[in-house]
């Protein structure tokens, strides 16, 4: 049998092909994906789920003039590999190699940039509307969204506007009943039903409520089905939706039984699935630490609640899950009404520590300020995933917290150096600060094994002085402390240096600013934020405030938005890495 | 017949009232609402669609025990006035009154507070929780939400849980089928059609599909009808919906006519219901000088599309919808798609304004920045009433928005100084940038008559000097320019002084800053935006950067959410009026 997949460098090349080939073609393309991730990591059970769906769109579809959008695009491998990028794929998610999601500079296929959940119908329907004023009524549009996906509150604004619309507009939900974590919410559980009781789909469900022209559920990897359902739909003008049923991690036996986990695995027997078991770190993941320590809180306060936006196991709240499944809500991908929960909670004196990861609070950022903040109530933010995150990229580098944040009054922002930090600033912040605070901290393990030491109450807006000198002192916010301390050790003058975890970057600690502006000529900031308006921006405001004139250079994440790669690449090419601060501070 | 509310001052007071004497109160609350807002202005509509709604809350629930939630809170007024605060309604909305919406720190009956929409299931949904954890299992919940709001996506997403929750949650959609401007929607029209249609309202909808308790449509100004469901619900657990149909102004002839002028009239008779007419303003509103000159733009740029999310009137876009109606898109209340649509658009090519007002683009701030600016897509963001916006209050400033948009990487950012800039930059904005554009101008009037004037391109990052002097440089962004130029006029050495339009926050005029920077021991900012990480930080960092050592100070918003009074008055209270600005450049 000839390899067909060989053969096909684009999608015209797969439209040569006879509708009986392609499942031949969907067998090819799984082993492909299978092949490469086993090896170079990246999202798995997405991508295999969604095999047939993305062979029968390209087919029947004339990509790219007809446009096609991902939701998120964990799922897009298969795309990306019949659209050009098979040679490429092995690169996939690496510093200079192709992105783990779709993006617009990559490919004219990629119609619209993903990362965040949620954006696919409204930018669809963008295009619709666009190619209806141009009087380009034959072009197809189409948005694919997970069942987890359209539960956020942004997919069904789109859907209220579709369905008054009359936009050539084909929505496929690709319904597996899983996000990364097992979809959650009264949808979902509608969907689930639908899916057992075809009366109840046949009837004038919520999406036919909607104005849609509904169809489904079908089998999502019966080739010959969608095609068949792809091709009817193509000649029904104004928006539909088509109900698709697959399974997560298809194909692979050990990825069908374990979808968490297999959503992004990690190495793997490419054969038997099984997972190839990394050297256990010595060290524990932030959000284990964050998981950890909420969980022994818990154990103590009856008043402290937990509040993932579908994240239990990124965040490892689903450690307090299993403790206290009571007082830990995972509301789906609903990172607004995550946060407004949260002050409802409050304001009846629950403790609620609501986790979120960095990029994705930028989601609910009005309700941090006009629910959370105006109303200074005491929730707790848990920014997991704060800083450089490394592969995921452009959409997922929680760069902007510091800057977005510090802006808004009332808030306490902290920023710890390490795990014992984190776990003493979770402990502090339920004892009662009267306000909200925001802790955020990033993806990875820390460098302390024994950080599990009894709680120690921190106090708020108090630096720390790790190291003394004379002449410059480096204020460094979070856990980029461990680089500036590295180099401070190999510096040529090392006594000229103090260094200062400042770990509070709202309220400032205003007593040791005064002392180090008084004693040192030069100051550094550094932190792994943006140098607009971050933590560096707020020592010059701190200085111009108080009429300091020391000289003062701000260290961070420059004014544009960084591509993916691992941490330790980017630090580099940012000048952040150990070596670059040795350079920088010999030059002081 | 004796005068009942005279004897009311709190619910407890109305819950000794016989039933059959609610009516009667009705009618005197009513009229107590229309006199006092017919002479000291507000929002009327929505507070008089809910008299009856009102009084048999408070009588049959037990509040502030029972926790009720308005949504958005323009029809909190009869709340008010039945919770102690009768006496002092006639302060409503000016400066050290009480606010015109719920505020948690003004009674212990606003269980939360609320000015932007949607907000109210998710907090409910809070507390609802919370009493369940305290075993108070008796409390009830209660959201009163209109259907422009609950169509936004974060009432969706508290919907999604609600569903799946056991919480003592009863949901009240209030059903006027109009926001500010008509609801619009796929949803609406569903709700519409069930308001005909008893069949389909007994049917599985939309709601009842989404696990609630569903009843109604019943008609929200028959009392006993209201008394008998709300009696009925108390005792159906778990989560429940009511939807109640009323009449946005009832009670008033004029105002149920022209619902949306009557949303907040203005002064007017309390009998007539006429409004009485201001003395027309020789000057045009900023949101007219957009709406007009879209209007020119979009006659001679057919790529030129217009969206708003439910602020047609508000944002004078409905002056594009009547000319164009079929490029112009009113979204509902639904800031994120609004954005991610613009975004999805502006790929095709198009041009698209997307106006809104300052503080509702927090709502979409993920989409400025995951959908727009990653993307570099050149969408026209209009952001009306920004600044201070006066008595609507905390909830409403836009002051935030320099600084959150500041840390956008690609985002050009202008603030116009007067009508003829805003309208230069409307131009500029269609010419082809390349990158988006945030445009951000005060609510009300400028000063210039005759401001429509031929379109002159504005030059991208190119500052304005409006007065030369030689020590002191004031450097200022947007229409507080006025308040300076005025100021020096009057300050004891005119000739001290150099005044810069900066115009652009992003990018800086660096060019004009190098040299003023060595021509001027002292430069002051000022804004109308936060003092921290706005436009004055962009300098000090400008300054740092560049190693400068001047003297700058930072005028603007300090760093606590400002109260509701008048833009005048809230300029004084700030410093930021012309004899403030006076006495500070005197001691420059």
């Amino acid at each position: 049998m000839t390899n067909l997949l060989d053969n096909i460098s684009n999608p015209k090349d797969l439209r040569k092909l006879n509708p009986n080939q392609l499942p031949q073609l969907a067998k090819e393309l799984r082993t492909f994906i299978i092949d490469i991730v086993a090896t170079k990591e990246g999202h798995l059970g997405a991508s295999l789920g969604v095999v047939e769906l993305t062979i029968a769109l390209h087919y029947l579809f004339e990509t790219p003039d007809d446009l096609l959008v991902w939701d998120v695009g964990h799922q897009a491998y298969g795309h990306k590999i019949l659209t050009g990028r098979k040679k490429v794929f092995h690169t996939n998610r690496q510093f200079g190699g192709i992105a783990g999601f779709p993006a617009r500079k990559e490919s004219e296929f990629d119609t619209f940039g993903v990362g965040h959940s949620s954006t696919s119908i409204s930018a669809a329907l963008g295009m619709a509307i666009a190619s209806n004023l141009k009087n380009e009524t034959e072009r197809h549009h189409i948005a694919v969204i997970g069942d987890a996906s359209i539960a956020s509150g942004m997919a069904f604004e789109a859907l209220n506007h579709a369905g008054v619309s009359n936009a050539n507009l084909l929505i496929i939900l690709n319904d597996n009943a899983i996000g990364i974590d097992p979809a959650v919410g009264a949808l979902k559980e509608y969907l689930t039903k639908v899916k057992s009781d075809k009366k109840l789909a046949a009837q004038n469900n919520i999406i036919k409520a909607l104005n849609f022209d509904y169809s489904g559920p079908i089998d999502g990897h019966d080739l010959p089905k969608i095609l068949k359902e792809l091709e009817r739909l193509k000649s029904v003008k104004g928006p539909k939706f088509l109900h698709v049923i697959t399974t997560k991690g298809k194909g692979l036996k050990k990825a069908e039984e374990d979808q968490v986990t297999y959503h992004a695995p990690g190495k793997f027997d490419k054969i038997s699935g099984e997972r190839i078991k990394k050297e256990k770190s010595l060290y524990t993941k932030y959000q284990d630490v964050f998981g950890q320590t909420i969980v022994e809180l818990a154990d103590k306060n009856s008043r402290i609640v937990g509040i993932t936006p579908a994240m239990l196991t990124g965040s490892s709240l689903k450690l307090m899950l299993e403790k206290h499944p009571n007082r830990t809500f995972d509301v789906g991908i609903a990172e607004q009404h995550a946060v407004t929960l949260a002050a409802g909670m409050a304001t009846q004196n629950l403790i609620p520590y609501c986790n979120i990861y960095s990029t994705f609070l930028q989601r609910a950022y009005d309700q941090v300020i006009h629910d959370v903040a105006l109303q200074n109530l005491p929730v707790i933010f848990c920014l997991d995933r704060a800083g450089l995150v490394g592969e995921d990229g452009a959409t997922h580098h929680g760069v902007f917290d510091l800057a977005y944040l510090r802006l808004i009054p009332n808030l306490i922002i902290f920023a710890p150096r390490n795990e014992i930090e984190l776990r003493n600033i979770l402990y502090t912040a339920q004892l009662g600060l009267q306000k909200p605070i925001a802790i955020r901290y990033p993806r990875g393990t820390g460098n302390i094994i024994d950080w599990k030491q009894p709680f120690e109450k921190i106090e708020i807006a108090k630096s720390i002085c790790l190291q003394k000198g004379n002449k410059t002192a480096i204020l460094s916010v979070g856990t980029i402390a461990k680089n500036v301390s590295e180099a401070l050790e190999l510096v040529d003058s090392p006594s000229d240096f103090s260094h200062f975890d400042m770990r509070f970057v709202k309220p400032l600690d205003e007593n040791s600013l005064h002392k180090i502006a008084k004693t040192h000529q030069n100051i550094y900031t550094i932190e792994d934020g943006t140098v607009k308006g971050g933590f560096g921006t707020a020592i010059l405001e701190f200085m111009a405030d108080n009429k300091y004139k020391n000289k003062v250079e701000i260290l961070g994440i420059p004014d544009n938005f960084i591509e993916h790669g691992s941490v330790t690449k980017l630090q580099q090419t940012l000048n952040l890495d150990v070596d670059s601060l040795i350079s920088r501070f010999n030059r002081a």
